[in-house]
């Protein structure tokens, strides 16, 4: 009653460590039972050996070329003594886009074969046996891992499996136990139906693995996971995250159970959000600011939006703009910002007790990462190096850092590109067109550019993914975690520049560096910087962020995650076995149908994509309440999306133990930290809520914003214009223009110090600067607070470890008196006690 | 060749953590082995059972009393349910000021008899011999660990030990292995003499204890940690930490390790510190503002310092403060706090580094916090409370919230009490003292009051640890972990908030609410609050600092640390055996002389002292530059203050395991993080750095700072004084004053708005203001990133982690193949390999 299976996928990726995988140059390893056990009447299928009784754990796979003749005798002895070497550092690689760039190393075809058969030899010498099977172009290497091997491998890595020995698992005090169980029932429908869920009042026992115990059986099927897991139809439903766990290894486990903690912390989020945004609908028609804009009896000129072609306009015009504002620029605003910044840091602390319990249920807490082995294409550096002259790395490092600089500087320059875009069509647009049309000019260019913005994005998304590809491998880190992390990185860097660039531009620099009236800034020589609308640039970021937030999800969810990888395998299955495809396809084995799935590629483009999101959810969420809701809703498909795609779409992925989602925590952290600071300067700078505060305490006669929209107007004499840029028709509006007025703090033309900064300009900066450090300090402490609040290890699995502990203390108490006892009246089996020096010496 | 005393060492707290010791009510657990070991040839004084060949591992002291008679026959059915219980979660005490304080929990003299002997009763059955023997007030239970109970422990917390098998450590490639070596020779007259450097490139293989391996010696002596460690001459030289902890354990050792790293890391900062001061004494000439101060051409007449007792007075007369206030004011100060935070930074990241080689070196890499058991006094309190009704912790909670609030409001409560000292003083001393007395006023009350706040605090400071420690126990805190953690948590707040209250009131408050000419701020009826030097409080702040940090470091280490605990040796010695003393000196057992040295009562009072240190060191560096150097020079000597007393004075500690600091290091990144904001504070709002830069860069005609201190004073029209409070001598400085300045940013009396803030108040404000954002935010990013650069675990020691772990597989693989080959030729001795279930199902 023991699964090797069980046991086999927990060391699946120690073997190919400790052996050498350098022999898969140009072959992958492909993980067998993947995708729907046939039963085992029909042998042939079945993935069984020829004798039908050894079953095949691994299948290694590799090209076959015809022979050569061995033309070079001297590569023989130099590979033996490379190949030493290997085997005391053996690299893995799983990767078979890695394997593929792989093919520029000239290794012959013959020198291939020798080390694959001194890898056999190494295979044959763990214990492990084979079974080969040559194709046309493919070969197929099967693997049995007899069951002593299996033993000896999880007693070497102190594995620890559940014994047959259950206790009881205690919730705490009896009202506790009553709400845990009012709870249970609440979310029994929520539950996947995977029939896991009845024992969990009992735990076995986990002790570190050991020959001389025996262990509970554990089935799992595939079918259950295609049924209960990858379907649309149960999108509501808790993941069945054990038996991904248990079918896919710890680490895309993990991924899946982050997962659904990010989309289950979004729920309260997106619910949050909607209600300050419904409280902005709601509050619209009381709101001063904008009944003042749009009251026709303030008879306000406004100076005109570009030069010579635009003219005086009248305030009352921009009244849609300033109620759609409020929408998103209200008192909850602020409130939401501070909410969804603790709410960062809850989600953080969440995580960390969910990964904390699994952990504790997948008897992970005594494992330790293990140092990972130098990469093959490292040695091959190394070797290669050795020869010739020592390449400096610090050529690399330049390289590296000046390539990314350069695509940060790309990426100013896309932006700038899209400024220039709007601000030459507006002019253009304001030249020419008819008054009817110029009315809906802003909302167009808006739009249009916004999407503008998202298609740049999306490509060069791509794009510097590729590069980021490129110049890790051409740094030559020595490990693969090393790889991975550089990679990652140097990719989240490049993306996260890339998809959040114009965000920042239209949150921190649109609309504040244009200069004024009578002296403004102009750019490639007569273009005029940009404006914000009236209510300040909210809306425009607001538009920015609908638009990339639901594109992005959506272009990539369906064009790239769907149709690329049925693209992908249409192609390849056209090349590989078009003639014999049909034939074939009935008495094709099970590993050559696999075979033919597509590989997978890791898990990075999936977090990637998941931490750009909560980038938008977090970073601006101040100006974009709404944000939380759209990403709740694309999550929920996400799930089941992938886990479709892993179930059916992609060869089965060799199982890796992992604690946490590594760097990705740190990355997630860091976005957190920038969002309070973020948020800060949203609040403050675009935002007019300082502005509106200070009118409110500082210079409104009787405490309400009356008055506050000619307060932040400034004066402007019209006879001040440079020459040639006064509106070339000053009686657009039919009167007389002598004083327009534009939005600023500054002085008056009549006063000592004309267009200088006004005394309210420095006074309000100093109440955004305040702001800033209070809200940073103040987030940041209750941030902490909350951090230190919530133990990081929850008080159940605390307990139950404990317990745990305590009994493991006495079953070895009770197994030491027996053997203490069995020694007093001569037993002679058992191995002899420790004995004392003084006896050995 | 097998120390028994090491592996019992690494156990020793295992043993009485996991049997019963509610045992030792009135007494506590006394190690053996303390303070020189005496040659073996008196065995009555060797510890060894009464058979001399039975080593004494560990002495259990008790108080013993009259045999009454057992007239309470119920009550021992009761206890041994109780002790049942308590066998199950033993809980220890090591404290013997808790052991005081339970006497109050009246168990009667028989009860505890009978506990006692339930209790032997136990050891004996965990396998320790024991020998018994009882004194006139106290008894002593003598306890031998036989060599198998040993093996059975080690192997049971897989005790790593280090096994024959040694190997090379490598040092990296050859250019950083020279380097080292020279690194080496450096500092080799650093090194302690304690013979155990020579054997640095070769470290024994550790892997879990094992009956079935052999171990080297280690032996280790008393005297050479007296003589190489506890001595003053010595102070330039490293600490033998490894000695230390082979003979105190682990926490121990941590805790020298870490005040060794600290001290080290003191020396840079020290240096810096002493440049920036010399960089202020040498530039104290060239000071634009203190010349303009100093010279007399500038005739400006300053508004009096109080009312009506105080007349006017020429600005010439603060030159000497101005000059002063350079020295600690200067733009190297914005360095040197810059400098700071990343020391802090670099010092944490070195200490991790430091830990991490520690733990391997003493191969804690594995070892896991066991979690702790319920505390006597929790399972006492536990148990009243179910035989009363519950008692609501709610209540506890109140209470203790309540206590800490009042402590911190009595805090504020002193500090204002020597505002008011230092006002009323001043007032007085104006109106009676003579002119030439006058002028040493100031610096006298100043001088006076810093030496009131550091009495005042030192006294506060003993009160409320003893409040911290009373509180504490009234929460009844379950496991020892957790009540040593609140406690540290309570005293530091009480303790931080008692030592920084008066320095952050001196930084912040002193001088910025003190109202306007015409219009001031009055307190307690008549006392104007106090106005600052003309340079700003720093000159005031630096004093304080310098005062609490001499005063209380030299009192503390001289009074506490070395006075008190002499005078307690004395009197316990007096108290006891006053009559027998001299006669029984002689032939006093090893155990009895331990018996009266003082109770060793854990590393939290020398673990605050240096973290209250490293606030002043961190916290306020940006006034006081010289802080490093004093703390410094405070910890040479505090270092081997500490040894002296762990090797001469205190009962040998019992060895607890540790892989860090636990809480200090938390509360050690807290100080760091905010002394980021506290500094970014003191340089923008407590100096005239900002005003300067401002004035620099948007008034000053030539860009130099030649009419700073007319731009920093306004005007007051003498006209507008409140009746009763003008000077009573306005023809003092023997002209009629119309027009007097002070230290303010508003607007003159000949504006439209007369005593208003001026533009420049604002703009100087939000100057400072922005800055606070920019040095917090740079900082905290900087630090950030050399947390990031800095690896935490050192390279070489990842490389030395690696090769242990292949080296391990190696053996490991070695052994499984002996064992198949012998299985394979019959050879019946040892276990059977793990065998297949379907032969056993």
């Amino acid at each position: 009653n023991f699964d090797p299976y069980n046991v086999f996928l927990a060391i699946a990726t120690n073997i190919p460590q400790r052996l050498n995988t350098a022999f898969v140059v140009k072959g992958h390893i492909l993980l067998l039972q993947s995708h729907f056990q046939i039963p085992p009447k029909d042998a042939k299928l079945w993935p069984y050996f020829q004798d039908g009784l050894r079953r095949i754990d691994y299948v290694l796979t590799y090209h076959v070329q015809k022979p050569q003749s061995t033309h070079k005798q001297s590569s023989k002895s130099c590979l033996c003594c490379g190949f030493k070497r290997e085997q005391k550092n053996p690299p893995t690689h799983e990767d078979p886009e890695l394997a593929a760039q792989e093919q520029r190393l000239d290794y012959h075809e013959d020198d291939q074969r020798l080390r694959r058969e001194e890898f056999e030899e190494n295979l044959r010498e763990m214990g492990l046996e084979m079974e080969k099977e040559e194709g046309v172009s493919v070969g197929f290497l099967k693997i049995h891992a007899p069951w002593d091997v299996l033993c000896r491998e999880a007693e070497f890595m102190k594995l620890k499996m559940p014994t047959i020995k259950k206790y009881e698992v205690s919730h705490g005090s009896s009202i506790a136990e009553k709400v845990n169980l009012f709870i249970q029932k609440v979310t029994a429908p929520l539950q996947p139906n995977v029939g896991e869920n009845q024992t969990e009042n009992e735990k076995p026992l986990s002790y570190p693995f050991s020959r001389e115990k025996m262990y509970v059986i554990l089935v799992l099927s595939l079918q259950i996971l295609y049924e209960q897991w990858a379907s649309y139809s149960i999108f509501y439903k808790y993941q069945p995250i054990g038996l991904v766990r248990k079918y896919f290894g710890e680490k895309v486990g993990l991924y899946f159970a982050w997962l659904g903690v990010y989309t289950q912390m979004l729920i309260p989020a997106a619910i949050v959000g909607v209600i300050v945004f419904l409280y902005g609908c709601a509050t619209v028609d009381d709101n001063i600011p904008s009944m003042e804009v749009c009251d026709e009896r303030n008879n306000i000129t406004m100076c005109p939006m570009c030069d010579r072609a635009c003219s005086y306009w009248k305030l009352v015009t921009a009244c849609g703009t300033a109620r759609a504002s409020h929408l998103f620029d209200n008192a909850a605003t602020v409130f939401f910002a501070i909410f969804m910044a603790l709410w960062a840091t809850m989600f953080m602390e969440h995580w960390k007790r969910r990964q904390m319990r699994l952990n504790y249920i997948w008897d992970l807490t005594s494992f330790e990462d293990a140092e990972s082995h130098p990469r093959a294409e490292y040695e091959f550096h190394v070797m290669k190096k050795s020869l010739k002259k020592e390449q400096s790395p610090k050529y690399i490092f330049l390289l590296c850092s000046f390539v990314c600089s350069m695509q940060i500087f790309v990426t100013l320059a896309i932006v700038f590109g899209v400024v220039l875009y709007r601000v030459s069509i507006m002019t253009a647009l304001h030249m020419s067109s008819t008054p009817t049309f110029r009315t809906n000019i802003r909302a167009t260019v808006k739009t249009t550019a916004a999407i503008i913005n998202l298609i740049i994005i999306i490509i060069m998304d791509e794009v510097y993914g590729a590069i980021a590809r490129w110049l890790t491998i051409m740094e030559v880190p020595k490990t693969d975690k090393s790889f991975e992390e550089r990679l990652i990185f140097k990719t989240f860097i490049l993306k996260f520049a890339n998809a959040f660039t114009p965000i920042v531009y239209l949150a921190f620099f649109r609309g504040r560096i244009i200069g004024r009236p009578g002296k403004y800034l102009y750019v490639m020589g007569s273009y005029r910087m940009e404006e914000c609308a009236h209510a300040g640039c909210l809306m425009e970021l607001c538009i920015q962020l609908c638009i990339t937030m639901l594109g992005k999800q959506l272009i990539q969810n369906n064009l790239f995650e769907i149709g690329v990888p049925k693209l992908k395998k249409m192609l390849r299955q056209r090349k590989i076995d078009k003639k014999h495809q049909e034939e074939l396809n009935k008495t094709l084995h099970r590993h050559e149908k696999d075979h033919f799935l597509g590989p997978f590629v890791g898990l990075n483009p999936e977090y990637m994509e998941m931490i750009i999101q909560f980038g938008m959810v977090t970073l601006f969420v101040a100006s974009f309440p709404l944000a939380p809701l759209f990403a709740l809703l694309n999550n929920v498909i996400e799930i089941r999306l992938d886990a479709k795609k892993f179930v059916t779409e992609l060869r089965r992925p060799i199982a890796v133990r992992a604690k946490d989602i590594g760097i990705w925590y740190t990355l997630l952290r860091g976005i957190s930290k920038v969002a309070v600071i973020v948020n800060a300067f949203v609040i403050s700078f675009t935002s007019d809520f300082i502005p509106r505060l200070v009118y409110q305490h500082m210079y409104s006669a009787d405490g309400t914003l009356h008055g506050f929209v000619n307060h932040t107007l400034s004066y402007f004499n019209v006879s001040h214009f440079q020459p040639g840029t006064e509106p070339m028709k000053p009686m657009h509006l039919g009167y007389k223009v002598e004083v327009c007025r534009y939005k600023d703090y500054r002085d008056p033309p009549w006063s000592a110090t004309p267009y200088e900064f006004s005394r309210e300009f420095w006074a309000i900066l100093a109440a955004r600067l305040a702001f800033v450090i209070v809200f940073q300090n103040v987030v940041m402490l209750m941030s902490d607070f909350v951090d230190w609040l919530i133990p990081d290890i929850p008080k159940d699995i605390s307990i139950q470890i404990h317990k745990e502990r305590n009994l493991v203390v006495e079953l070895f108490m009770k197994e030491e008196r027996g053997k203490k006892y069995r020694n007093t009246i001569g037993d002679p089996s058992p191995q002899p006690l420790c004995s004392h020096p003084s006896s050995q010496a």
